[in-house]
């Protein structure tokens, strides 16, 4: 077996487009470290380093791209989130106009957390940590900052994407180009005051290409798939994903398509990821029992 | 002990307002048993009874309201679902215009469902059952139909409110004037095509006049508090129950508002409860080791 490929966190970019620059090549089925920085791009290092203070050209750096043999425009990146490592210190930032209370806040603000034994400690506060993936991507059509969600991933700042669960992706262009970061030590499921305990780390992956077609990234954990839109409409991202959702039912099921709404009601939980990004991110949950992978991903 | 009293399912209402007459009166502490009627007052039977056919002055019959002796105006009135059972047939109704994907609805629809052995068939397709009640609440200021939810409680159809959980009403008339109905054999989150699994059945609760002030109902699970807030806008009903959870870490914690903020975005989710009814609900989770009930209450 070869030694293990790892990404260093200065090689990353600040934007998913259609021309990225390969930083590193994976075979099918290979597995790559990410290295990460955190998504103040580390500018942060104490309470007194508010964002007002820090060079915005370097927030949100993600690491990579990957090139990855085999992946095909119009096919699928398979990626399994093997593991997650964050360091032992994080930031919680926010400032007036962010979040969904922007308004309330008076001064830019931040707060050091520390990361230890398993326990963030947020103002004398044990948290559980429970370490996820903010930033995660491909190569799109046209150029989307990192900070933002869309079809091809992005700023998804999703609680559910961490150790032990698998994200497919769409690909827009040969070899996928995977690029990863904005990893948090904890976040709440809207992360409302727009940021969560920002750290840095770094991410182990298995990456695969397949065949098959898919619009927004689907995401797998041990009992259900979830779908993940975003939009800057919170009502619109809502009822796309519950259309998709709709039709992997009615595809799984021979059901009609009302028969497919009416299950719906019944057994996908739509839920929220993130409600700060330019665009906003919410997931249709389907439990397995009532879903195939492959009626996603035609 | 006295036998437990009994409210049968012909005693309803079709409105929460300012003058209601109870049709029973409890001590503080009493257990009763809310027999119930189906969101369609019993009117759908068959498959061939599509919503258009039915009479829409009996739906959403709440069976009530029950006077709770010492509960104030003012104050807060506590209910524990001790139990729900529920018959061994339900339906669920869609139609053009209802629900997330209303526009993609062709024709009135209406399934039934068989309820046995702990599942719900739909189709062939077994659903664990998950009881669940739909319409919850109290005398308000101002008259609003069962099927639409609000500060008082009401059509809140929230997947939680369910055998073991607690809700907590805010008290707007002496009294309190409690009435329950729209009982569900199973609902996803979101309830997107603006039915569940409708079923008429039964709800043992035990009622409890509290002092303390709330704005909206709180919901008390083994694990977390629940605010519950209702909006026709999304975006807005959000923005209050997060401002409501904030508040509350701050109490809670001893901690400044920015400084709560941060923390909701590390420990609270923000959650969909439904999505079709004429005003939305939706809720935050804050897990009991972050805040304490009092903080809510005051």
């Amino acid at each position: 077996m070869n030694p293990m490929m790892v990404i260093p966190r200065d090689k990353h970019v600040y934007s998913f487009g259609p021309n990225m620059k390969e930083v590193a090549r994976a075979k099918p089925g290979e597995i790559v470290i990410f290295q990460t920085l955190d998504a103040l791009g580390g500018q942060v290092k104490s309470e007194e380093d508010t964002i007002e203070k820090i060079d915005f050209s370097r927030v949100n750096p993600a690491t990579g791209p990957l090139y990855v043999e085999g992946a095909k425009r119009g096919g699928i990146l398979r990626v399994d989130i093997l593991d997650i490592k964050v360091e032992g210190k994080g930031a919680v930032v926010t400032a007036p106009g962010a979040g969904v209370l922007g308004k309330k806040v008076e001064r830019p603000q931040t707060r050091i957390c520390e990361v230890k034994d398993g326990f963030v400690i947020f103002k004398g506060i044990k948290i559980p940590a429970m370490p996820m993936i903010g930033v995660i991507g491909v190569a799109y059509d046209e150029e989307v900052p990192t900070g933002t969600p869309g079809k091809h991933g992005g700023n998804m700042d999703t609680n559910l994407i961490r150790k032990g669960t698998t994200i497919y992706f769409p690909v827009f262009v040969d070899g996928a180009y995977l690029a990863i970061g904005d990893l948090h030590a904890v976040m709440g499921d809207g992360e409302v005051c727009v940021s969560a305990c920002e750290v840095s780390g770094e991410v182990t992956v298995r990456v695969t290409p397949m065949e098959g077609k898919l619009e927004w990234p689907l995401l797998e954990t041990e009992d259900s798939f979830y779908l993940l839109v975003s939009d800057e409409n919170l009502d619109k991202a809502i009822e796309e994903a519950v259309s998709l959702g709709v039709e992997a039912l009615r595809k799984s099921n021979d059901l009609s398509w009302d028969e497919a709404y009416m299950l719906a009601s019944l057994v996908m939980d739509v839920e929220i990821s993130q409600l700060v990004d330019p665009r906003k991110t919410v997931r249709v949950r389907i439990p397995k029992g009532y879903v195939r992978l492959e009626s996603f991903l035609t």
